[in-house]
């Protein structure tokens, strides 16, 4: 058995030729199609799209979402964790409610001042998976997607490390356009970009600290993977906060892009009779929302400046 | 018991108030939002939006769609049945693949001729349902829809009365903007438009031969209803075949109003190898799909012939 | 493209090496196993199982399941059909609450005289698929179950053709207990059996008017199909009805042996209340309830006989 | 707005009549049916069954499970968490694949030694619910289960608090057997019982820190529930450690008694290959496994040590 990069053999999932399923919404149906090598879309049904003009659906209807805390050696480094192989991953889960697609909208509320970004890439389970091996885990993957792991860093102080609010609110987890297949994820670059401007990069192959094959087997050692579900497999360092207009896009070459834009929306009726745990601003929140400069490459702190208009 | 109308006392799901739940398209999340009496859309969130300006979702996800053929004493003239008491209602199933939005777009094949419209509304299923009596079922509703029954009729003489490439194929349900309670459907009026000419009209209470009740206390018999299903309570007299370009709505005073705009596509690829009966223009299609015209209204089929820009 | 039988080459679904996946009732939770050659079945998370003695869940949940009505050129023969290739199949749909399980109860409510069985293989799909050609169909096929595709004939005289309440009555879809790939199934034989007793038979290769490669081409140039959904692929002759009691059973080679108990239940309440069409004992009835026994296989109708405890 | 108890007036699903739907299998086909006052189970189709003789299934379907971490008082002061006012509510989740039913197998893998089961009530959700009052959350809710939230304690030290395999590994969350409304829930005492000897025990009214309306309104602050969606709603104190054979069940007069029992299965083949994080036995595991000794009643220790057949 071998669960180390690289690989002797690529697995199926990530040889040629390449292909990428989208779901669109026309009018008021929802239709699946596979781009083109012109970047044009076809429907299945046969009509061929301008891919950039489409409203996009999340290609993917999961019963479950499972995300990985830290799988980059950056950001493990970043939050002083240790790099393989001396620790194993770790886990927490977003609702299906979260769900949202290219070109979403990413709900910030207006008592909450953290909404970080993390550009990731999502893994979707094809068949029923349960008591696999590394090996064996790669037949059960159905393609990759680009996802936002966006997260409310105001209540990280609560939920006693679930992150169920800070991760699982509405909106927080665009993903897409497509699912895809027959590329070398290990190969590609994954860039995270606001306002167009990077602020998250990292060589998938050389910083991935757990592919996909390990995170599956060690999930599915006690729970039952099921066709649909998505494993987001963590960010590498500088997921930072970003701000209502700000368009923050997850890149990933030979993969696709997906995109969404900050959108304020007014506090919850609820927050104002006092129910809940309030957005604070403590020390344990800053220190996830704002990071620790001081490990992060200055171009991304810069880029990031400039997207929100500061000053170098 | 007593399924008859009028009602000495209005069940639940038509008492007052009137309340609308839409489901719309934001960026690429789906939310739910209720109808303010100034015709603005009230998202759960919060947000107000312009209703008229929204990417409507059908609001509902049925796992069996159920149609009735013939519930309207107009159309049961039109087509010589006879009316009630000496005939119980008869049904047919469309596909969940068959659900469309409102302003959805409603697909025509390039080998079909025949795509006749069909105004309803639709009943929603809000609680398990089975071995019911018809007082019992109105507890059963979660509310009403406007719907557009579309049917190719080229397919008429095949599926020996099934009708599953007749009202079957993808898009051909369009349905919504909302699911609404609180509104007597009794006392409403349904209206197809074609370009906004009035192609079908029915009081719902003078003209239902049977109501909702009677419906699910009949299929419940045997079938057992559960929360999303949707039944379609059939059209008056005068469906007939539209064209691409046409725009189709459903609208019941109350309700609301549903439409969709006829587009063309391709033909089928494997109907070029010959799969599958073809599209036919047989005596029986025709039948159908161009009616009866001696037993409608002139009004209606004056308003057809300007809407497809054909001199009276 | 060829969609005649025999096969240059088999498509991968029927290749070797055979996969049957199940899927049982253990305590309160649905486990997935696979069988092994010495006939236990192996859960995924290892625990090794008496096949015999499990409680078996549906292996498919389907978001709709589509009937041809006749396959075979016996039960072609029979009714009086023609044979291939001047017909094309038709369709008709049952729904996802008609679903039953290796060895459920089939009901018979007390107001109903004809039960009649038919016994199918069904196709189970595993990709979203529209507009293919027979040749790319193939892919699209996930595995085969055994099938009973049971009706209550008693309502045959209602519905148009559509035979929503023949065919889609709760239970009335025993189907399981595996879903089969890797083999031929053009090298099997088909028998359904009441009490043990072969009624039905037909080898598949040689009576199979259209193969599911055709009848997938042909649903999909206007339907959508999606995973998880059912065809059933029709039934050979001497479909016949059965009584309480009675055990049918819908064996194939190579594939697998679904059963069901027919029980007897009470008429529904609403029955009773005159409300839908009742069972009827009309000449149309009879004559597809008791079918042609001219055009049967002595045997058959011996056997039939001799379950039902009568002389010959 | 009132959030705290007791009431005013007790909100439309705790008042009467009392109603019980319970989904059981037979055969192979789910059906649902109401309990009946002399303890029978009356199926929807009209069959009368000995409820204690049934398979039972999850009588929910749940997108999403949220569970609170501590709700009542007992619980809160043995862990050392301050009682109310000075919180709020915590809440992890666990995936749909943890759903198991009553007199369900609840499986210890043999590579781990705790596991705690927690007595619990859960919430289903009947409606579409974001940005509710507390006050308004009442009419959210379809009605209450009883619930066992077992956990693998052997994971306490993963996954960084959110309990993904503490919590939700398959089979850890017996439900049912049935919804019930109609009931004060806030009158009623759960109990725990391993092998029938109370372990933990609680009146809901004087205990519950938090209740449903306030949960649900402070989760749907941000995120959506929807018709289903279940909440467990916390234990007392005393969640302990049982074994392979023990039989466990959580009681809540009034409402019913679900049950499940412990079964070993082979530890993960994955485990072996060394993936992901052991099964531990560090101070932090056994603090939450075996938990705070003095400050529990002493009879439920008492009761627990008989239950493993342990001397005083």
């Amino acid at each position: 058995m071998n669960f180390e990069f690289p690989f002797q053999e690529l697995p199926a999932v990530m040889r040629g030729p390449r292909v990428e399923r989208r779901r669109v919404l026309l009018g008021g149906s929802a239709f699946w199609g596979t781009m083109q090598d012109d970047g044009q879309l076809r429907l299945d049904d046969g009509r061929l799209l301008d891919a950039e003009a489409q409203t996009y659906l999340p290609p993917v209807s999961p019963s479950k979402i499972i995300a990985v805390h830290i799988s980059y050696s950056s950001r493990s480094m970043e939050t002083r964790n240790k790099p393989k192989p001396t620790e194993t991953p770790t886990y927490f889960t977003k609702p299906p409610t979260s769900l949202n697609g290219h070109k979403g909208q990413i709900l910030k509320p207006a008592d909450c001042k953290y909404l970080n970004y993390e550009g990731e890439y999502a893994v979707v389970i094809g068949r029923t998976c349960r008591n696999v091996t590394p090996d064996e885990a790669w037949d059960c993957i159905e393609g990759f997607c680009p996802a936002l792991d966006m997260g409310l860093q105001d209540f990280r102080d609560t939920d006693q490390g679930s992150m169920l609010r800070v991760k699982g609110a509405d909106t927080l987890l665009p993903i897409g356009p497509g699912i895809v297949r027959g590329v070398n994820l290990f190969a590609q670059t994954l860039r995270t970009t606001v306002d167009g401007l990077t602020v998250q990069e990292a060589h998938i192959g050389e910083e991935t600290i757990w592919g996909p094959h390990y995170v599956i087997a060690d999930i599915a050692r006690h729970i039952t993977l099921v066709p649909g579900d998505v494993i987001l497999m963590g960010t590498p360092c500088h997921s930072r906060s970003v701000d209502p207009g700000h368009v923050v896009a997850c890149e990933i070459t030979g993969i696709g892009r997906v995109e969404g834009t900050v959108v304020a929306i007014d506090a919850p009726r609820a927050a104002a009779l006092g129910v809940g745990h309030m957005p604070t601003d403590t020390p344990e929140v800053r220190r996830v929302a704002l990071g620790f400069d001081e490990r992060v490459p200055e171009q991304f702190k810069a880029n990031l400046r400039a997207a929100k208009g500061l000053q170098a």
